[in-house]
């Protein structure tokens, strides 16, 4: 059997808050990160890989999560939660993109994997311009 | 290693009604679900956060499924999957939603992870008009 | 705690054949996959049910994995990876399919989960024409 937490995520609560929170909780400082719900409002990243700048945007609109992965790992010594979230809005389209601060709760249900082994600690990776894992941990 | 259940899904049979077969013939009551497969018909549902009432889409046509991704709770006193699905159409467009009875597999790939700890069950939550967890066993 | 292995993938590299190594190295011969981050070329294939020979698309500009899910068992006595991708371009349109060798990472963190139990291995389904798992080690 699994050690996984199953949570459900409150409403009105910001997602990455409410994962970190959640991590800190449980002391998960390296895990895999699954869930299912729906956000009131989505702000959401792309990366462009010639500029290097993330471009965002915004949804001031209801939608579900079809699907929020990512992982936990350490960046500046916190459990730091890397989403990536694919949403469907009222029309049956879907967008998406990396989950940035802003994301507003309607309803969530998470699972959070703790996983064993080294930790992995996020820092600035010159080829992408992005916080990666420092490979010496691997 | 992980005791999780690879499962090759039955052709022609119903999404959900398989997935349920699978947790019951395993007595699995909570746990995480991710698949991968193909649809000959899918049956959708958006969850309107103002009018509360599912707006439900058929598609009567073959899809990939990109993304199944998912939990099992009980409901009823039985396990309850809970599942949103990401589906690519011949077009490469992408859909999706919240599974509803009548999706019909094509071919399927489900990861069922059972976890431990103590049961989840659903009851309608006033706030979003949804079945979710109850917060007593949390 | 789970002995699942959370890695980064190696820029420049071909996802699939990144995944394959992972494997390879860790021994792991039955899991789960999941993934996120970006690829600077991605190859996709949709399988029409009626047809049964893949079409296929090639995006030849940067996207971000939103979703990467799938599986490891065997083919032809190797590790064979069987993965969806869900992908954002940078208009914030979504598509995806069947990864296809040809799939060039710009960055990725992976999720594999070693799974126990007998061996699963893909042979020629002729319901579906697809290479599905065998029935007899169910």
């Amino acid at each position: 059997m699994n050690d996984s937490l199953l949570v459900r995520l409150p409403q009105g609560e910001d997602l990455l808050a409410a994962l970190v929170g959640v991590c800190l909780e449980h002391n998960v400082t390296k895990g895999q990160v699954s869930l299912i719900g729906a956000l009131s409002r989505a702000v959401l990243g792309y990366y462009p890989q010639d500029t290097r700048e993330y471009v965002t945007r915004t949804l001031a609109e209801g939608t579900e999560i079809l699907s929020g992965l990512g992982n936990v790992s350490l960046k500046d010594g916190q459990p730091c939660v890397h989403l990536h979230l694919t949403l469907l809005t009222r029309d049956f389209t879907v967008t998406g993109g990396h989950a940035l601060p802003g994301c507003v709760l309607f309803a969530g249900e998470a699972c959070i994997t703790p996983i064993e082994g080294p930790r992995l600690h996020r820092s600035h990776d010159p080829a992408t311009g992005l916080p990666l894992w420092d490979l010496t941990g691997m």
